[in-house]
């Protein structure tokens, strides 16, 4: 290994140029008009899988943007690592909220900003940097690996499911390794196990075929962009908890074990509170922040758009009004079943005086691994390698609905190995890495495949 | 009279001509582009002013566009009317939306298409048409006349009420007449007694320096977006009443009399929804439709904006989210004392997880006259004269500010005697006025003058 660290120390230089480019590309999967960029993207990620020594590396199309397969199998006997991560990136408004401009990657303070720095390519990138490194020095690699990269993971990861069980086979696997998580904290490097679920909405209400003089008609009519208010409302009460009946039913109360673990982690309320700027932190009585975050559903409102929205002041009643909301879920609530209640109950709630539609638009599984898998171990001792630092173990708020889907369909334990830092702005102005985090991940990645080349290739335990 | 009458008649034809005209200058006093089309038009104006026998006819310049001003004053003894009226007009987007180009003045089906038809051209030149014919057949006008008409009414009004307040010499008067508004409905001439005022708002709210991935911190703060619904949805109950402590403290209860002559107007509710395109109609209970529309006041949200809301999806928790809400007012609520209530209000029951951000944007008194007063029955009975029916006596939900000004810095009461349609457009593509009305209201115009005339000089009682 140590002429596999050489390698990555004295090419670092190199790796910030080359990520540069990755990151020029604006991936942006959720808008049409960039389709084309998420495509050239994609080759790009091909391009370069073919550069570190990857094999049969192919675009497989989809009804969306195509999934970048490549493998590299020489490590007879040795585990097989499915590594899944994703090339598309979020939208960058508001832009001029900005520092430096998102597709042109700009190193400021020992942190490369860009958009896709931290979520996802940066970190794709570290493990194309380990393989290479490897790949370089020893030509070999000590496990196998099957890289699938997808391009809608921003937007719902819409065609991943099928392509997964389309590929069964080309898949087989013992562990899923996947980047696309920050670490607990900077200078706490973490293994997370444990990630929330998502069940995704827009609300649309219709008042009147056409927006209104608000003094010739108001009082006349329901005000859309008002009843909006009432039925968002009625979603939480003032203490933060979901009314919606039934909401809370399957949810796996936090174990005492986790609790204690949680509270041990170097957690500092004010500063978290600090950096993100707000006046008060705010949740469900008798939990803490970490707890709330990790372990509790919530109800969220991502947007809000009705009539007159410009400078200055216009008088009118508008026709319709839109909320986009989501829900995030835990261990055992099921998004299929979350969905309907809340579907039932936004028509319950929502007067006969406006048209409503309730859109569903995409959901993912929660999940949760036990810690003392051996994978989680590996993982966990080449965290400690790189970074020099045990981890911590932690959950995560966020969702990546693809690792139920491995652990459902192709029956894999996954390891969520992040080395993005919390204050990252994973979907906000000024996403960034830590340059730091980021060399040390490819060294960590390295002793990633190490250590999973140590273990036997027998299927380990899910769940 | 019926030399007048008899004029009036004979001349149908070149009244639409000139009107015409007057309608082909694109006055748009909201768009610095047509600022010389405006200045032309008052230049027009003043013009025909002099052609039509007024005296002393002058451009008053302002920071903005001019105020035309002419008088004649040869009534000895007679009562004096201030007419005001204005030769701006709205903006004409969506272009592609009118059916004949919006200045050159096109008659179909007995109506007259062009930008200013109705507001305010129309009307206006109907009035010079009444001069006109008094003063070509009798050489003299049974009344004395001021005239102001402004060139900034579809923009706010802004130099207006400076102009009133330094020439209150000058405008000293006995009455004021105004054409600016709609007749209840066709064939229902009407005269309109009462208006709403307006306070009106932008609330802000932000709960973080940035937006925040909902996964990762959805559950630790408070999500403006969802904080702006809770505060909107305290303004009213379900009941459409607005919850503003002390907001109804001053209005002044409809009387049994307003009561039953709203009850007989032809006012048809389900013809009325349909139109709307509304599911249902919805107001306060216990009053109808147009006792909520016209004398009780109202809580509106005018726009929404929080977030994301393109198509699609994103997990965002906005750093921030915006409201612009007013409230139409009714006799005797005051804007100041109001917007005071409501300012205290949302700050009491906005959370303190949110910093909150109260911008108020203008307002206007509520107005409201006598039915019985003098003034109001000449111009009833030079309504039946000229329409050949008795008018209805309606309110307005609508403002018109400047009604305040003149009760409050000349102390002079108001006639509302607007010929328009309630749906001829004002301020939507294909404005128009219907020619029988424009004619009927020339002849109305010049009863009312003789009317008015009967009456003596001394001031009427306001209010």
């Amino acid at each position: 290994m140590n002429a596999v660290i050489d390698f990555i120390h004295t090419n670092r230089d190199r790796y910030v140029d080359e990520l540069k480019a990755y990151l020029a590309i604006p991936s942006i999967s959720a808008l049409p008009e960039h389709a084309a960029d998420v495509r050239q993207c994609a080759e790009w990620t091909a391009e370069e899988m073919r550069r570190i020594g990857l094999h049969d590396v192919v675009l497989h199309e989809t009804p969306g943007h195509p999934i970048v397969y490549g493998e590299w199998l020489g490590a007879e006997g040795a585990p097989t690592i499915l590594f899944y991560g994703h090339y598309d990136v979020q939208p960058v408004d508001p832009l001029d909220l900005w520092e430096s401009p998102p597709f042109e990657a700009t190193v400021r303070g020992g942190e490369i900003y860009a958009r896709g720095a931290a979520d996802d390519k940066g970190q794709v990138f570290m493990h194309f940097k380990a393989i290479e490194a490897h790949l370089r020095q020893t030509s070999k690699l000590p496990v196998n690996i099957k890289v699938v990269l997808e391009g809608e993971e921003e937007v719902g990861s819409d065609n991943l499911d099928a392509f997964i069980n389309e590929h069964v086979e080309l898949l087989a696997a013992d562990v899923v390794v996947i980047s696309d998580s920050p670490m607990f904290d900077r200078g706490v490097p973490s293994i997370c196990y444990g990630l929330r679920g998502l069940t995704y909405f827009q609300i649309d209400l219709r008042g009147t075929k056409s927006d209104l003089h608000s003094g010739s008609f108001g009082g006349a009519v329901a005000n859309p962009a008002f009843v909006l208010g009432q039925v968002l409302a009625q979603m939480k009460d003032r203490g933060g908890r979901v009314k919606i009946p039934g909401f809370y039913d399957a949810v796996r109360p936090l174990r005492d074990e986790e609790r204690a673990e949680f509270q041990k982690l170097p957690f500092n309320e004010k500063q978290y509170r600090k950096v993100l700027g707000a006046p008060k932190l705010f949740g469900e009585k008798d939990y803490s922040t970490l707890e709330r975050v990790w372990a509790r559903p919530t109800f969220e409102v991502h947007g809000l758009l009705s009539g007159f929205t410009d400078d200055g002041a216009k008088t009118v009643i508008p026709a319709v009004a839109m909320a986009k909301v989501s829900m995030r879920l835990v261990p055992d609530q099921q998004p299929d079943v979350i969905a309907k209640l809340f579907e039932d109950y936004v028509r319950k709630v929502t007067p006969r005086t406006v048209e409503l539609t309730v859109t569903r638009m995409h959901g993912g599984q929660p999940w949760m691994t036990d810690f003392d898998n051996p994978y989680v171990q590996a993982a966990a001792r080449a965290v400690e390698l790189g970074f020099g630092q045990r981890p911590v173990f932690n959950r995560e708020g966020g969702s990546i609905p693809v690792v139920a889907t491995f652990q459902q369909v192709l029956d894999l334990p996954s390891v969520l190995f992040g080395i993005g830092l919390p204050d990252e702005h994973a979907h906000a102005p000024n996403e960034r890495l830590d340059l730091g985090n980021f060399h040390s991940g490819i060294i960590a990645s390295a002793f990633l495949y190490d250590e999973i080349g140590r273990l036997s290739g027998e299927p380990a335990p899910t769940g």
